[in-house]
Formats: C-alpha cells, structure tokens, sequence
C-alpha cells in the first residue's frame, strides 16, 4: 500500500507541527479533531469532489451531486462515530450554469445538500461560489461532534478483536455512490458498544483494511467466504473482488473484542446488516482466506485517485 | 448590486432553516459561527481558489499559491476580528504534479500553507488530495475562535459612523494578492476599540462597501480624495479607479463612531495605516464625492466573479 495518496498523508502528519492536546487527531484519520477546553471540542473534515472523477454530472445531475458531496463528509463523521453539525460547500461552476436567485441548478444542488444534512441535522452555514471555463467541483467541509463515545480512531484495533462492516460491499459505482445513506446512527451504536477501531470504505475494503491495520499496529486476516457482497456486485465477473476493490461502499469497516462484538449483535435492531469478515491479529499482515483455505495476502487494490487516474 | 454573487448569497441564507442560537452567524458574513455552549464558540470559512482564475500557477509556483489560499481565509478571520485556529486543505492535482512524498510540488504548496498559518498560529490539521487532468484547485476550510470581543459582523454599521480602511488600495493584482498580510492583529486592536462593523476587501472597495451597508441597511459617502491609494495603483491609467474596483486588497473596510475612532487612532501603533474614507448616513444610498465636490452613486464596479468570467 506505498501507493500515492499513503505516502503524502505521512509525509503531512510527519511535518505537522499541530499541538497534541490542543488536536487530539490530526492529519491521517477521518477527522481532525480541535480541543476547545471545557470539555468541549468539534471535528472536521474536507473532501472535494470532482466532475469526471467522483460523478458524472450529466448524468447524475445537479442535486445527486449535491447529495453526494454532503454524504461523503457525512460518512467521514460516522467513521469517527460523530454526530455531524454543520457545513460548508465552496462550488466551482462550468461556464453555461445560469447564476443567480433564478438559478434553476443551483437550487437543486442546494435540494440535494439540504436533503443529505437533515438526515443527521447537519446544517449548511455557508459557502462559496466561483465560476471557471472548467468542469464542476465541489467542496464539503463539514464540523461534527463527539457523540456519547470518545470519536473512534483507525488506530486502537488489537489482535484478537473481531473484523467487521456494516452493509453490503461492492458495485457502488454503478449508482449507490450517489445515493447511499451515509452510517451515522449505525456508528454510534458500534461505538457504544466498543469499538476499537473505526473508518469508513471510501476507496475499497482491500485499501482501507490496509490502511486501518497500518494505522493501529496490527495485522488481519479476513475470510472470503464472509464478506457480504452486494447484489450489484454479484453481477459483476468477479463478485469477490468487486466487493473488495470497487471502493465508494461507504460502509464502516470497524474492529471490536469478541465479547463487546456478542453484546453489540445481541441488541442489534436496525436494518444495515453487521457482519463479522475476520480477525485482527498481531502478524504485521493483512491476508485473505479464500474458499479453499488458502490464505494470500490482501494487496490494496481498490481505488486509489492518485493511483488510477495517472 | 444585483449581481450574481450576492442574488445566490441571499437566497442561501433566505433558505437557511439554522438555529439562531446555535449558529449566531450564519451564510452571508464572513464566517458562520457555531456556539458548541458552555461560553466556547468556533466560526468557519471556505474559500476555493483556481488556476487561471485567482492565480496563475505556472507563473506563482506552488508555494505562493498555498500561501495565497491560506491568507485569503486568515483574511475572512480578520475580517469579523477572530483569532485562525486551524485548517483543512483539499486540493486537485492536474496530471502532470508528481506524487508521493517526494514530490517537489507538494512540498512547496505546504511550504506555502504553513508559512502563512505560522504568521497567526494557525495550524494545518487535514486535508483531501485527489487528481484529475483538469487545472490546479485548492480549497481552504478555516477555524477560528472569537477575539477578545465579540466577532464583529458586516450588520452594525449606524449613521454617523467614521467610514475607514487599513492600508492602501488598488494594484493588487500586479502582485501583491500573492503575499499580502492578513490583518488579523489590526483587526483585533479595531475590535477592541469598538468597530460596528468590518469585512475584509475581496472584491473591491466599490463592492464590499455596497454589501456592507446593505447588510447594515445604511448608506454611506466616500471623499474620493481620501481614498488611500497604493503605489501599484498610482502608476495604472485611473489610479482611483484602481483603488476603489481591482479587488483582492485584503485590507479592512470598518466603521467606528466617530469618539471610538478618536480613540483608536490615539493609540494605533501598528505599521499599517488607517485611514477614515468617508461617514455612514441613512440615506440608503452608497455615494462618493469627487474632487470637485461633485456627488455621485458608487457603482459597484469591483471584481465579481461570477459577472466577470461570463
């Protein structure tokens, strides 16, 4: 996993310079987060999102587009088990948008941020607006805050504890990427149960495993057999490898002690299925066990922006 | 005024259902505000800067435009008298950047984000690194905490007020919106003195002056000799045209009664000027007298993006 994006976010959090206490996390996890005293404290998180890279906007249109934008932040508040506050959209628009009061696209990509916040009560505060003879982007910042747990880190998993995710992985790029419903509420639950670890499945099963084991230390094994693949995905030539590699589930990919995992499954109630893919451990390696038994390690193959698109 | 730019501001914020006293400040000031109660408080900002539109990166380099990107948001602090805590930076790479944490191109940006941050301790804590074989785009989400007073909004301004700016205007685009100080320690003593109102400078005087009377619901007279004219702007065709239309001065635009800027200026000792331009009045219009005497409406006439690039 020495891919691009890996290697920079070390390099930024090797040169910050940003006060331990002051921002508890910092460059590498989902959020950032700032200490202001009094037991008080707010996270935040920034994505842009690009036309021809993250969507489609002639196809997608203006308020999927808007409603994308906020859920991808949305999920990075779910990562760290946050609850989402408040954000702020900067839009590049195309030359040919009409602009104004009257401006039919952007009210419906503002339709589309509006509806993404309210499912969490995440408010839109401000924002700012340019315009370039260049394709459409769009960037979300968004501010949560602690939920009723300490924010989940991608750091405290520990051998022994059991691999999860929520959901079904796989075939999001063929249109769940642009409506799916990011897991706030689902990562609180987690959270509270005890969950060591936790990120969400931006850029593919394969990557981010990697990247959680790296952050906390620790190896994993994950069995096949038990990643729970999408419909979309069983459609695919390689179901398996779609699940693990096409990147934008949104899902939470978490780790918690065999014990906790018990508690937590035993009063699970809601509709996003958990499902339990492996176990951490203390090998330094990420592995998969396919069918047959056999155990290869699981190479970051999922999708990697800087990676792919050069 | 009815451009582009402020006809989306105010149908944003008219369609805002945020919470008063959750979010004191919200779209269409400098920062939103988000009171997280217990006395603590943080505002937000977001700026997207593009190539070709707001620099060229060819001829800037990496690092001028990080620093740039950087101050254009230090600026938005200064702007409502708040002290930069932290930022978030998302950038699109054009093909061509190399990658990875050897780039020369990616070092010379941070360079640049943490020159500027360091001028007012403002730390650079995440960020969002994503590609695409269309220009350079790098946006800046900042954090800030309330000064020693209250933020102060672009609404207070009452008649009667002493109309003032800091520094010299005009010009800025020859070079000097590269690597201008963001006046967040001038604001903070402006504040303290009991400024009504403040903006920083983005789009021009002519501009920003018209938003923040209508904002205030006031009028305002400007003596065009008193204009402070920057040396750049001396040399153009219409040096006070210059001043009061080319935009990105980043310079302070208040208003302070006339006893409190008394007392402001018996006291400033800081390198940068200030310089009372005109007064407030009620009568709903923004005028300037020219040398002769002569009384005309001030046009906005300064930099809009959006009219400008279509």
């Amino acid at each position: 996993m020495s891919t691009g994006e890996n290697e920079i976010t070390k390099w930024f959090a090797a040169n910050s310079t940003a006060d331990g206490e002051r921002f508890p996390i910092g460059i590498g996890d989902d959020m950032a987060q700032l200490n202001l005293g009094g037991g008080k404290s707010v996270l935040i998180t920034t994505d842009m999102l690009l036309d021809g890279v993250h969507f489609d906007l002639e196809k997608a249109g203006f308020e999927s587009v808007g409603y994308k934008a906020m859920a991808v932040s949305l999920s990075d508040c779910a990562a760290m088990a946050t609850l989402p506050v408040a954000a702020v959209v900067s839009v590049a628009l195309p030359r040919g948008v009409s602009i104004g009061a009257g401006s039919e696209e952007l009210k419906l990509l503002h339709k589309g941020i509006v509806r993404a916040g309210e499912m969490f009560d995440c408010e839109l505060i401000g924002g700012d607006i340019t315009s370039w003879p260049k394709p459409f982007a769009i960037n979300v910042a968004m501010l949560s805050e602690p939920g009723p747990t300490e924010p989940v880190r991608r750091s405290g998993a520990k051998a022994g504890d059991c691999l999860c995710v929520t959901g079904l992985l796989g075939g999001s790029p063929a249109g769940k990427h642009l409506h799916f419903v990011p897991r706030v509420n689902e990562a609180i639950a987690i959270a509270q149960a005890g969950a060591t670890a936790m990120m969400d499945i931006s850029d593919g099963l394969s990557t981010d495993l990697n990247r959680l084991c790296t952050n906390s230390g620790v190896g994993a094994i994950v069995e096949a057999v038990k990643v729970p693949i999408s419909d979309q995905a069983k459609k695919a030539e390689a179901p398996l490898a779609a699940a693990l590699n096409d990147g934008e589930d949104f899902e939470l990919l978490f780790t918690i002690s065999e014990d906790n995992f018990q508690g937590l499954m035993g009063k699970w109630d809601m509709e996003v299925p958990v499902t339990q893919i492996g176990v951490v451990n203390n090998s330094g390696r990420v592995c998969i066990k396919n069918v047959s038994g056999e155990v290869s390690e699981l190479v970051s193959g999922g999708f990697d922006h800087l990676r792919e698109k050069r």
